[in-house]
């Protein structure tokens, strides 16, 4: 059976096992300050070009969106994020549990619509009781979004225009960025997000490692006690190494944009071939996440042989349609996708 | 000039002054450990037909929403609002600064609506992710709502309905209770929000009082270290005898919906000459706030003469039309509709 | 029956009482942005000699304290205190519950002692762990303190230097501050807390107000938004207006200090006459709250004529020795202070 | 160069790692609802001899205690723990920042001690303030104690007795349980913690694993929604896998306690020796962590050679002397030890 319901349903690269394999009896000092987390953490500077940044590695995605926002904004501030964004929705209250608002927008293609947002900033300070409500200190994207769509680096640009303007810090989620690099959806590249954004992180967990977001601070005045306050939201890896080696080997000759490529390639090869067949899509997505619309019933004789993620009806109830997540990922493996597409 | 933005605009009703002179030099126990205090939770337990209920004084309104759900909630929960609640707009995050969420959805007249309620619900329990979310512990409403509308009593009852189904506690916001009390658009009696409502308050501090809320919790399961918490969330009045004072002095002789009657017997008034002359209301509000449409030319002719409450423009932006609030409270004099009426 | 157990439990000073009756029925806004306020504001910045500070008003005493701190701590931050401040003790764990640990170090005389606050501070950052332990970013103390003592002029500006060394800010509980000015114990002036404090607040409630401690703010980089940061602690008092009233009239005149002038003096003839009575007293205080060791025998024959505080045993069992505190107020009367000596 | 300053300096027991290379590509669900987690969940439920018990994985021991304790603890309760515990000084504030007051009482052998808590927790109560203070919840242990110490068979009946007698919880912390199991210096089993515990983990990290602590919740009524819990506190794992892989290994033909054995033994050689060359100290500890008093002139003699964890100055200061903490773990070699007593 094939399951394409996820992109963290394997283990690591085997480059990541082989490096595992390698330093396991070897003795570190914990707390990723070790010579292995160092060198990951030169990589992810040169990557990015930013030779200044501060990059900690945190194990897992909701912990670093609360971890980092929650450093980021002030006590009285709240984070402007679409509706449908990971924070919004899908983090059990991790952001408000820090004791701060989501302030939802509509989304536009999974994203922060800057003109949406720019309507609501503006709405806001016209308020006369605005001191009275939560004021935004930040602007959350993903990138991909939520739903696989992608920022060009105009969009993204526009909404560092308006963080300057309202005082706000731009934080984005790139949990599953090496994938929104490796599209050719958008004209975003690392350097590009690193001079845009106050702070972003790199996702490994959905990008070949076991586990593991690298987040970059670029903006010299955040972060300053950044260590402690890992610790302080629980999220400090004792043996912080595990997340040094594995970012270390992502960022050895090209491999985390590697792996994302093949994983967008074989998603792009899933589009064409499913629009060939006659498939509608929810969206049209350029990474790895792919959002076709399929029947109750072809869903249903799928059973046992290929896993997929139903996110529910589509349309009106007698057509029987269902919302549906293809997700491929640097484990996915041709022959899958061969019998995934004879299937459908 | 005559104010009429809103309804803490003076002091307390005269009773309440009198007593307060009267009673300023005695000595008594603080934090609402006095005879005062007890004589006014007497008072209040009989006049929602509630024996064993629990009562606390509060000062504000954000202080009472905040406590009393953090109170009700557990850790994981948060609350469902309309999206127009107090709670959700205008507490500067105060519920999301405790650790909860306010979970919106699309208010009906300004209200919670069943249908809306249930569906959310529904759809969030169905949901495959929906232990990645946060539950909702506790549906907030506001009677009379932030739009001066009012729950009948087969609607609140239906809420109810609604929380039994689905584990939830019911809240009811009282801050304008007084004047739901009072009006003719609603079926709630005191004793049918005591039965219906887990927890609920009756508000001082725009119907009468200079300042307090009486927290009244019906059931017995909740609230067991209620004191506690009110000290822990910065809200317990060392001189707790001021709230049962001005408590005990609204509970006496029907003083509470005597005064909200009067209120909203004006703002009934405003409401049928302003429809006469021709006015129209952005909603049907039986309650002492009322939301007419006037164009702009007018409210700035107004000036240095009655003060109205802006909500903003409405409409198409050629007509210049704003919503508008008219507040009426204990105070509002007929002298005062007199002339707010001769200039519209 | 005189009560001595506490210095709130009276009402207000009657100059208070007559203004509150003179205004009732004047509209003003809400939230404190009324002339009144502006007006106490400003008799509070020449008073203390800070005509650029900011003022505002809060009502109760914790609710000060954890709105204030939570506002001047960054989110990694804890407070230093003395294991006997009201913070650490005394507020139900408010401060915790805002995120911040309290950090006590052993009190000497009730207060913050700079030799152990250097010492904690040094040995802090001497541990290798410092980065995983919490961050003392603020020293708090109260001035009287919990038992009554006295910083001095030197004391306090030695905890200054140590904040400006450990980047710490320094916040001052004035919730009794009148009876320290009032007291012949200290060389400390309005003016010189405002120098060598980052925030301090002016005690109200137990200084012959209703309720209300004012704020002052003079480090211009705090409190920047510190209007939302109060409601978003539910600390804001919609009829605003309440709290300048009280401290304009504390401030005119010098009535503030005249009033505390008066408790202090009767709390001085008691502990003289105590004294000369062969009382022993549990420390040396100068202000309006005194100390002395009551046997158990004299203090259960008061019993129904005056009332005491019994903060439990003291010395040997055998002995049956209690410290009681014995409280005088602005509202404090000559005869029944006669009538406590005479029982004693 | 031979490492002992703790015991998370290498990777894991080779048995897992084995097993991450052989499951590396198989396909499960994320979140630790696969089919290995819930094998390795059995295992542990067997040998905990509590087959209704919850189990859950987390990553790390300051992330466990923060998760757990916010979830035992009612919003208004604290935590009593041994002024030394973990979680009172060494997770910057991660109680604290969950909102909940760790109410420290005076250590004794590193534990919280019967009669200690007894007397604090009848102050507590006798304190006519108590209401104004935070009321104990939990207490926590840790087993052995951030100094090695364990605690008897009866001790924790004691403390379990005392937890029924106030209302409270009894919670363990077993970042190194396995090191105390496979002590002769305790008759603890772990059935006797899953009896006398209502939640407890079995820690990974520091016995064996990468990371991860093992959650058992022996009492029905905590714990219902533990899972949302995990995920609110950013502490669910996406590939949970990872956690019950190694847990499953650990707890497979009695791992977990044979290489605990291995360290104690170790640490237990060292202690004989040591003792036997004139070596003098701390305390009188039966586990991997031993605390000597070694002079400054030897330790700085090590440089290079061996790494210890030095604890800072001991005794008078013209002797110089140094409390030094010796750790071995599973991964320590015969070879390191003879190396570390030959320079000894």
């Amino acid at each position: 059976m094939y399951r394409f319901n996820s992109d963290y349903l394997e283990g690591a690269h085997p480059n990541i096992i082989e490096r595992l394999v390698k330093t396991n009896l070897i003795q570190t000092p914990g707390y990723g300050l070790d010579p292995i987390c160092d060198s990951a953490k030169d990589k992810i500077r040169k990557a990015c070009n930013v030779p200044d940044a501060k990059v900690y590695f945190i194990v897992g995605g909701t912990q670093t969106n609360y971890t980092v926002l929650d450093s980021i904004l002030k006590r009285y501030e709240g984070v402007l994020s679409a509706d449908t964004g990971h924070v919004a929705v899908h983090e059990a209250g991790a952001i408000e549990y820090s004791g701060h608002k989501v302030i939802t927008i509509p989304e536009k293609d999974g994203k922060v619509d800057y003109d949406r947002a720019k309507a609501y900033l503006e709405a806001f300070y016209a308020d006369g009781s605005w001191q009275h409500m939560t004021r935004p200190g930040a602007i959350y994207v993903s990138h991909p979004s939520e739903y696989g769509t992608l920022y060009s680096k105009k969009e993204l640009a526009s909404l560092r225009t308006l963080c300057d303007e309202y005082g706000m810090r731009l934080f984005l989620d790139g949990a599953r960025l090496g994938y929104g690099l490796a599209s050719e959806g958008s004209d975003l590249t690392l350097t590009d997000i690193a001079e845009l954004c106050d702070v972003f992180y790199i996702g490994g967990t959905k990008v070949g490692a076991l586990f593991g977001e690298a987040v970059v601070i670029t903006n010299p005045s955040l972060g300053e006690a950044f260590f402690t306050e890992i610790k302080q939201h629980g999220a400090l890896l004792a043996k912080g190494r595990m997340l040094g080696i594995q970012f270390d080997e992502l960022f050895t000759d090209g491999l985390y944009e590697k792996i994302a490529s093949h994983a967008v390639k074989l998603a792009m090869r899933i589009k064409s071939e499913l629009k060939a067949k006659g498939y509608s899509f929810y969206n049209d997505s350029y990474t790895n996440q792919q959002f076709p619309i399929i029947s109750k019933e072809k869903l249903d004789s799928l059973e046992g042989k290929v896993v997929l993620d139903d996110w529910g009806p589509y349309g009106n109830k007698e057509d029987n349609m269902r919302l549906v997540r293809i997700t491929t990922s640097w484990a996915t493996t041709t022959e899958a996708v061969d019998t995934l597409l004879s299937l459908l």
